[in-house]
């Protein structure tokens, strides 16, 4: 076997079957229930479900540069999609893979992303049922584009999360520090990679998170904010709910180094995406006490950012370090592409 | 709205979630017993499944040409993961996708090419519950790459049809003309365009073949012959059910347009994708019935092409028009890249 990717390898014939044996042989959770998974490489997948209530997310994954402090490309498409069926209350249980990724591409790069994806669902106990792998000529796509799916049950115990639920006096609470993510990537494409010092995409499963408030409180509406940040995330929850929200500059954690980026780079830290960070909106009575828990468990930057309220429907409102008061639109234009 | 992509419609903020809605509007399958399916742009969708046992596959669209006689990449996205689960034995309900696109692609073309998806989905009565959209800056990836998960039910009434049940005995059954897809993709991509004549790909969801071939006879083993086509398809069942498949060259129904056109390009039609044909190994008693079936509901070329045997475990065997007999084996090298 060569060290490059071939288009060969993506052509559905022998070279295909034994690179796909071979990249996947680490994988060790290869289905459920020893229901049709990844051991039988055949059309389709299957779950014998152990609820009636799936939980299903979908993304395909362009972030440019692949390898970034704190991750990659494979921890990056593994974690996004983990995170988008947490944060619906969901427990993720299975994954499937599509890989399309461009001749001449390194093999051992590839077997690196590879390894960081599954390390990523084993490490959650998901298993990896099967996939797709393409090959596109040189020039034709750049690097590898990975999309991945994750399934999830809802307990029945559990209420579904949804962006529309947020009520008027819930407070609203952030798990950790934002936009390092968006930071870093943003910082890698600008070129200027020695400000990175020692920063690192937050790049993570917020499973534990998720699992962590929801024991210690009531969650109405819960977001992951990728792309559009905070800005974007806590739009979506006012519009969705219709309700307002208001956040209080001062208290949304933020580490130095991203904000000094972000003025350095001209772009607003609210707008930076998160990885691994989940904004949600709590019963008032709950809060404190999933900030605390979320605390005691090691999530030290958790904290309560402001509050959901009834006038202004759809409207997100920042109180300003300066004590004003504006409005925190939508992000619009380009942003950074391919931040995720 | 612009006439094109631009970054800003993948960056995750106003214009992409203007643009999703307004793309994803022509859907009206979309959710599933109204779970939280397409309306709610959240992070995931929900299945209140009706069956514990549920199918799924993933596949990547990544064809060249993307508008092709027959269809185009948006009916291949949507067709080929139904196929998938179809020929599990199981009923695709819902649907995600994920698109991702060079920015500056024609707005009309996108309109087009999801108008096309969407209508094979909902043809097909499958919902499609939600998806991902990214950008991809001009000259990182050519022109679009699709991504499509079909999820399906089995009843509990049917078993699961897998690669590796083919017995010996069984009849090799082929529901239509093979290699039609594979044709026409490699006679554009060699600039051959006028020698295609009427010739169509074969791009279409096979549902009904499998549903009338699982009401008339027992089904052991099925497969939609994409990536290295019926060859390929025949290598797996043969391998993976530890039996030796013989087929008859004279019974395969090939068009002679195909014919024509593999001679030219050099290829075997018997390695040429498929995209709308299933090959299956019927239970001898019932293969008779199944034909029969499909001839009445207007597969006419469906046809008993060989069998199933004990001996020579893993190998398949052509007996060719000149009455001699030899291995097929797994196609290898580049055959046609971006084929689906």
């Amino acid at each position: 076997m060569s060290d490059r990717i071939t288009l060969a390898h993506g052509a559905g014939g022998k070279e295909m079957e034994a690179l796909i044996r071979k990249l996947f042989a680490r994988v060790k959770l290869r289905s459920i229930n020893n229901a049709v998974g990844l051991d039988y490489f055949d059309d389709a997948s299957q779950i014998i479900t152990s609820t009636s209530n799936v939980i299903v997310s979908i993304d395909s994954y362009t972030v440019d540069p692949i390898f970034f402090p704190g991750g990659n490309i494979g921890k990056l498409a593994a974690t996004g999609s983990i995170n988008d069926v947490a944060v619906m209350g969901a427990s993720p249980v299975a994954a499937l893979d599509s890989i399309v990724v461009e001749e001449g591409f390194s093999l051992r790069d590839l077997e690196e992303i590879i390894d960081s994806l599954v390390k990523v669902f084993e490490s959650e106990g998901v298993a990896l049922l099967g996939g797709d792998f393409k090959v596109m000529p040189k020039g034709k796509i750049d690097k590898i584009v990975i999309t991945t799916v994750v399934i999830g049950y809802l307990p029945d115990s559990h209420k579904i999360i949804l962006d529309s639920k947020a009520r008027p006096g819930d407070k609203v609470i952030v798990s950790g520090t934002i936009g390092e993510h968006g930071a870093v990537i943003t910082a890698l494409r600008m070129g200027i990679d020695a400000e990175l010092g020692e920063l690192k995409s937050d790049c993570m499963p917020v499973t534990r998170v998720m699992k962590i408030a929801m024991e210690n409180g009531e969650i109405h509406a819960a977001k992951d904010p990728t792309r559009g940040g905070l800005a974007m995330a806590l739009n979506e929850i006012a519009e969705k709910s219709g309700v307002s929200v208001i956040v209080d500059e001062e208290e949304i954690p933020i580490r130095d180094e991203v904000i000094a980026l972000s003025e350095m780079l001209g772009v607003d830290p609210l707008s930076l995406a998160c990885e691994g960070r989940v904004v949600m909106t709590v019963d008032p009575n709950d809060a404190e006490n999933v900030v605390k828990a979320l605390h005691r468990n090691g999530f030290s930057d958790a904290r309560i950012i402001g509050e959901v309220k009834k006038e202004d429907e759809g409207i997100v409102l920042l109180r300003t370090k300066a004590g004003g008061l504006r409005i925190l639109e939508k992000p619009t234009g380009e942003l950074t592409p391919r931040i995720c």
